[in-house]
């Protein structure tokens, strides 16, 4: 059999990761990390306003070194045999572009300019934005929220271009059109840039531009401009086709494979955002929940068309066709803090060892918390889980997004010990994670499995067991460290014809799973009685706390 | 002017003080400290279950010690002057007797039986029994709480005694009577320690034991008996008549005078509880709100009967026509955890320091902690301020006693950080003040001004000004550091005869105040929004989070 390599490109939040793979038999041939050099320096980011944006050349700086490092540590062999390349990245995350289609600060006059830049999905500036395009759309004879849970994001394309545009009259001047990061990278890489020929990622327009077949594309002309006549005119330069990732968006520019050292033969696929890949990377398959578990988490459900029919499920991220695995419905959903709650915690309990004199023991001693805490939170006997905490310290992203809603913990006496309060900082995040998979359940998507890929999942035990308790459902955790680069190299193999399916992809180049953590009965009947409490209190939060 | 000292006895829950003073000139003369034995060793106590009891012998063996030790540290005329002496004691903290008014644990039998001793005001173990009779009070013709606040708790001495007397068959055969830790310690003095010639303090009787002239003294034997029969026989081996603690209660025994050096012509007052006294000593007068700042609070309000007339406050501690001071009634209330939740934070952040090598070095940073905490709080702005907490770590005693309540912090999101929190729970333990003051106010009792007395008092420049900024009110702390001895002495300067009234005693012997918290005008404005939140989020909290 001829040997045939794809390249997975992970664009992450801070860094992007190249990993070549056997497209036979899914061996990870290489990988290498190359963080935004722009980023790394805090450039052109506010937090305090939470203002995140990051530069194209970040982007395209990364990309040569990351994919030539990689292929020096493999034989000369392989990189004569690499056949695909696709790419997943952080989302919504896009780019005001001139009629070039052209990110506007890759023109010197907006080389600074961060409004001219990507806007990272985490910048939470279009909040006022948001909320004037669920209000129109509650308005409107079609609700075209309804694909992406019912309720507009802040966090994604249309609010941020409206915000952008409202408030910077140069950019406003310059802009025809917007692309997201996901659809420009392969776009540079085959140098297919022209507005009508870059192929947009169905799982980015679908899930967070309002796009869909049942009006035909985007929203219209009218409905823009009803929500801001800075929105006039940009429709005309978007798109009304979208694309799976198994679908090819072009070969590599001959200046491209020159730099790469890679022939013009090499097929680019369409691109798709991190999570959706994960969940492929980690074998998805119909009614299989991945979670890619970090600071945050994000959810990904595959359910068949024919099942899900023409029910719409509210609250969530959005489900659209195609958008992980072609002829399967692809729901999103997730937290907005997970790990980030422990590390919030942590925080709290460093602070008393700013008076610690030595920084090794200091150093020494923060790295033990996390670890300490999860020890001694495990020997709590279940009866004296007392506390009772809500998840939302970076607001809620599902069930039902609102970034106002804030952490609460209640049921705190004397006897309140740190590893008690973790313990029921631990339960929250399983409660909230919980909400989500009743939300899926409770209309009518079928959950027969949970996988687990990320941080979290790989490093705590206490974590995950008190997941699946929670959750009563077994959890399985993918074997692969870097499952997300995996999918995307899975894609690549699909793309270039390597492979004629996701599924056999998925057969030939899946790792398996490293671990299994099965609910604990007793514990599964106590978490009831727990969550509904959850429930309870998240109620009583919302309504005004 | 001839020489005239008195001597004041605080019994308080780990040791007793004995403070000489001078009468004519309120100095201090003299002071000394002594621990109780048993109780330091730990014994007949249970902190899982809330069992906390003292033994008799422990009152009586630091007494000639405290007393003698004073006085050695003064001329040999001191002694020679003393005129009277005065006990003020926790409460209520009943014991069982005998016939001969004798507590159980003093005869041989029942020496080391934890149910024979005295139950320590902390002690919990009789909830159910408070409940009992709370619901027998509610049925009755006559609701016998309606001066106790309407609601009856278990530290008080009806639900102790039914609770210990159904538990102990031999303890309940050899029962008589009870009687409080404040009336048996000048029985003995004096050796007025028949059930017939003990002087029963009306602060005592009036607050916790359902005394009042309206209906004769303690409740009749029907209701008793209806709520345990456990309880038949006793009332006619209790007392109709009460004092107040500006009368004799006798004179020192031969024996004891030969103890403690000095002269049977010294007078014993009537005792009260310690708080009543520690407000005499911190120059209480009409509508002047009282507070004894420590781990948690005690709260005395004195209001002219004229004023008062017939209204019932609901939800404090009670209303006691003289257990302050004579012809003015006395108003108890208090939180059940004031510094405690600030110590209970202080645990928390101490958690990691189990990892710090220097046993030194790990002590030195816990000093630190809540120093560190307030002055790092006190720099945070007042818009700030959005993590909002209860102060119920330790359920709440007033307004409306709920042992069942617990703590709650809310508004918490990634950036709460531990001075944020300790913000807020100083401001918890603020409005949890205000609302004990607002219950006066809203029920027609005046509140003039705030005086402070007891540790965080004395040593906390940022709490202090917090709760002045959330009251609205400027608070005095008093300049003794043993405002509450103080208070006895006074009071033994008037049953002694020194002093006609408390009010000449007072301006006699008092020590002023040490220095005064202003609020600041917009940290008042701002609070008004914050505290309606407090009461909201307590009411969600009530609802059953």
């Amino acid at each position: 059999m001829k040997k045939q390599y794809v390249i997975g490109l992970d664009y992450g939040s801070d860094s992007a990761r190249a990993l070549i793979v056997d497209a036979n038999t899914g061996e990870e041939m290489a990988s290498s990390v190359k963080y935004y050099p722009r980023w790394m320096e805090g450039k052109y980011c506010v937090p305090a306003q939470n203002q995140y944006r990051q530069h194209p050349k970040d982007y395209l700086e990364v990309m040569e070194g990351t994919i030539t490092e990689a292929l020096s540590k493999c034989d000369a062999s392989v990189a004569e045999n690499v056949v695909g390349i696709s790419f997943d990245t952080t989302g919504s995350t896009p780019a005001l572009t001139d009629g070039n289609g052209t990110p506007l600060a890759m023109l010197p006059e907006f080389e600074e300019n961060p409004n001219a830049m990507f806007i990272l999905w985490k910048d939470h500036m279009a909040v006022k934005e948001a909320d004037e395009i669920n209000e129109l759309a509650r308005k409107w004879d079609v609700d075209f929220t309804k694909y992406e849970g019912g309720i507009y994001s802040s966090e994604w394309v249309w609010a941020k271009a409206l915000h952008v545009l409202r408030k910077d009259d140069a950019v406003k001047a310059a802009t025809k059109s917007w692309i997201e990061y996901c659809d420009w990278l392969p776009a540079v890489l085959t140098g297919k840039t022209a507005i009508n020929e870059v192929k947009r990622s169905r799982c980015a327009a679908g899930h967070k531009a309002l796009w869909h077949p049942d009006w035909k594309g985007l929203p219209p002309e009218e409905f823009l401009v009803e929500l801001g006549p800075e929105l006039k005119g940009l429709r005309e330069n978007l798109f009304e086709e979208t694309y799976t990732s198994d679908e090819a968006f072009g070969n590599l520019t001959a200046e491209w494979a020159e730099k790469l050292g890679l022939s013009t033969d090499v097929v680019v696929g369409v691109s798709a955002f991190d999570a959706h890949m994960g969940a492929v990377g980690a074998e998805i398959e119909a009614n299989t929940f991945v979670r890619i578990m970090g600071t945050s988490t994000c959810d990904i459900m595959v359910s068949p068309e024919t099942e899900l029919g023409d029910k719409l499920i509210p609250g969530i991220c959005g489900q659209v066709d195609g958008s992980v695995i072609p002829g399967m419905v692809g729901l999103e959903a997730g937290q907005s803090a997970f790990g980030d709650v422990y590390a919030w915690f942590k925080r709290v309990l460093e602070w008393p060892l700013q008076f610690v004199s030595s920084e090794e023991e200091k150093k020494a001693i923060m790295d033990k918390i996390i670890p300490a805490l999860a020890d001694e939170a495990a020997q709590i006997p279940m009866e004296e889980s007392t506390i009772l905490a809500t998840d939302w310290f970076n607001g809620r992203r599902t069930p039902d997004a609102d970034q106002n809603v804030k952490g609460t913990i209640t049921g705190l006496n004397l006897g309140s010990t740190a590893p008690r309060i973790f313990r029921a900082l631990v339960e929250a995040t399983a409660y909230g994670s919980k909400a989500i998979v009743d939300r899926f359940l409770d209309n009518g998507v079928k959950v027969d499995q949970v996988v687990a890929i990320g941080g979290v999942a790989k490093k705590s035990d206490f974590v995950m067991q008190t997941l699946a308790d929670v959750l009563g459902m077994p959890i399985k955790v993918a074997r692969s460290e870097q499952s997300v680069a995996l999918g995307a190299a899975m894609f690549a193999a699909v793309a270039s014809g390597a492979h004629a399916t996701i599924a056999d992809a998925q057969k030939a180049m899946g790792q398996g799973f490293e671990k299994e953590y099965n609910p604990i009965a007793a514990n599964v009947e106590a978490y009831k009685a727990l969550y509904e409490k959850y429930i309870k209190l998240g109620k009583l939060t919302e309504a005004g706390i």
